[in-house]
């Protein structure tokens, strides 16, 4: 049975180019790309020309760009890096400053956000996007506070792609922070989880008006292990993670050169097929989603149709669960995600899916699929040729069945959701 | 001209096994490990392995081990994460925790330890090692106060190799905890670098008597961009990463399956061939030591001869720069390190140096020459001669010819030493 992965939001394969790119970095060109030696300096230009290649997509200036370990460790250095800086001004250490951030964040930046609330470090307001899966820059206009010192927007939700109006908000930081003349420090500052919008919207970082954002080399074909920061200059960004001076004392740690090469080239290649690639998987993702909803009774398109990255769709099925949706698609051997957060066996709803009004019940029945590169119109036609018979199989099962299947299901090894 | 690499400290080229084994998770096996489908499960599957094998190697329990992306990262959670956890504790609130470290430690030690000291979190005692560069445990002893909640003491010294007595300094932690009943979370904790003695010393934790461990793969023919951290059953720990519930929630972020699978083989392959190629490496450096001790006059080796790592040589040539020996050799095609840590340009000397009673022209005189599994004697010879005509040329520069050198050679790029 040749499998087919719908799964390219959660990891895509590493492109051949990137992992030929890759490969020398590993047993022959060895250096460490601190050290003086010429090993050590091979490493550091392979390095550096990764990092020419990510500064010319973005847009961004020399030394505005860190590598980190991926998207996660991005969004953490971007806020508790900005938090760690706010506390160092002496005068600052007795005045709590607030971030406002959004409810259907991934869960590195909202739950980052919700500790240090906890912690007591600062005041945290959570906007709510429409039902649409749309964030108002109205809205967030409306919460800053002459302490506000970060709003952090992510630029497409990871679960039902809906693309956030990054550029508009980045109009309004500007304007609130010409406002907010006594702040030295250039508050409040934008930041964007930009991972699942690289590959497909425009991620300039002058035309989004950000200071910061976030990307991981695996969602663009590149490896896992390996992300980076856009800093903005001037930007006062401490990091998190203390030690050598490596990129420019902002993330200590030796550097991952095959890792970083292998973002590199990713980047390059990206950059000249995106339009292609994008539009081809558009056509595709359209196909799909106006079949489901034709061909399906009693499901619904989680987020809007129109204002969504194109490799991503998101259905509940009144009646299904996404998770059994999952297992049983799984079996057949199509790779999708399910949009319910399953933490440590507990089968709680998806907090993207709830904050766009979903009932729990719908959230539940909702699945995920995602397009890349790969995908052919001859896997979405079995894709689509499987799930009806799997979603109207389901459907005829009743609760009880239903109830053991679950309690079996629940002894399977799985942690976090939708990355 | 054929290379020789003398600089294993700082990295090591990925073993041919452990890549092949690496190969087929990057284009292949693509899934996201936290993935419920079958490509997760293989990713989640591979991960475990390569837990089980570290689990194995270190004599520790299931759930004791997590990956990060290096030792930088693992020290900073180690030592970050103990202060976080301390504090989310509401009676610690008010009262402030005490660290112990040595002076001698790698810089994501020690400057993650002086900058939470800085940040008003921690008090902080740093313990100097004897002449020789070893830590003594009635130092740190008395030292032991009743708010100590972590040790951290590295196991071999990065830069001149020489074995800290972590299981007597355990010892006296164990005592040290028995007689703080009243620290329902254990403490003092101990926390161990062993970024350098994995390789090379037994890293038993029960025998070490350690709670907490760093180690880095790409030091031990893994790649790089990943390391582990092992924490003790009960250790009251927070990571510093939040987000996905990933590492039993201690480590948030998509786990990057290659490397993690690369480690587990790089653990696998030592196991199996340390204790021949300790042998083998010990007698090619004593016979490097025993050379250069005898055939360079007015040089000194730095750090205990008898309790040293295998792989490491440290020198200082009197009347002689680091620097410039190292980018002499280099010339030759020789790669080896210097003591001298130079940050941003600046040509201070290395803290390690300093810290066993050196003077700051020894500690600017050295050199660090680190072998590994695929040293040969051959290399060593060449080594040898080429370094004796280098320092002698040296030493024959007129102190006016030398500071024009350096004025120049302050230009090349280069950022941190010694890894």
């Amino acid at each position: 049975m040749k499998k087919i992965y719908l799964d390219y939001a959660a990891s895509t394969p590493v492109d051949k180019k990137v992992l030929e790119e890759m490969l020398p970095f590993f047993s022959e060109k060895i250096g460490n790309a601190s050290s003086m030696h010429s090993f050590g300096q091979e490493s550091a230009e392979a390095v550096e020309k990764a990092r020419k290649i990510l500064i010319d997509f973005f847009g961004a200036k020399e030394k505005e760009l860190i590598f980190t370990s991926g998207a996660t460790e991005s969004n953490n250095i971007a806020i508790k890096g900005t938090v760690r800086a706010y506390y160092s001004v002496l005068e600052n250490k007795e005045k709590k400053p607030h971030i406002i951030t959004t409810a259907f964040e991934h869960s590195c930046v909202l739950k980052t956000c919700q500790k240090l609330e906890k912690e007591g470090l600062i005041e945290l307001s959570i906007v709510t996007p429409d039902s649409e899966g749309i964030v108002s820059p109205k809205d967030i206009e409306k919460l800053i506070q002459k302490n506000t010192i970060l709003v952090s927007v992510m630029y497409v939700n990871n679960e039902i792609g809906t693309v956030q109006p990054i550029s508009e908000i980045g109009k309004i930081i500007k304007e609130a922070r010409i406002k907010n003349k006594e702040s030295k420090e250039n508050y409040p500052l934008l930041h964007t989880d930009a991972t699942q919008a690289v590959n497909y919207c425009d991620c300039n970082v002058e035309k989004l008006g950000v200071d910061m954002m976030s990307m991981s080399a695996h969602k663009i074909y590149g490896p896992k292990g390996v992300g980076a920061l856009y800093i903005r200059q001037g930007v006062k960004m401490f990091g998190i993670q203390d030690g050598g001076e490596q990129e420019f004392g902002r993330r200590a740690g030796t550097l991952n050169t095959p890792g970083i090469v292998g973002l590199g080239k990713a980047v390059e290649l990206l950059a000249k097929d995106k339009d292609r690639d994008a539009k081809k998987v558009k056509v595709l993702r359209d196909y799909l989603i106006n079949r489901v909803l034709k061909e399906i009774p009693r499901v619904r398109l989680n987020g809007s149709k129109e204002k969504r990255a194109p490799h991503n769709a998101n259905f509940s099925f009144q009646d299904v669960e996404g998770e059994s949706l999952l297992l049983f698609l799984d079996m057949e051997g199509i790779a999708v995600s399910t949009g319910s957060a399953c933490s440590s066996g507990s089968l709680s709803p998806s907090h993207v899916l709830l904050s766009i009004g979903l009932k729990p019940e719908q959230a539940h029945g909702s699945l995920r699929v995602s397009l890349g590169k790969h995908t052919t119109k001859k896997e979405i036609d079995i894709f689509i040729t499987k799930l009806k018979k799997i979603v109207e199989k389901i459907r005829k099962i009743s609760g009880n069945i239903l109830g053991d299947y679950y309690a079996n299901s629940r002894n399977i090894q799985h942690v976090t959701r939708n990355h």
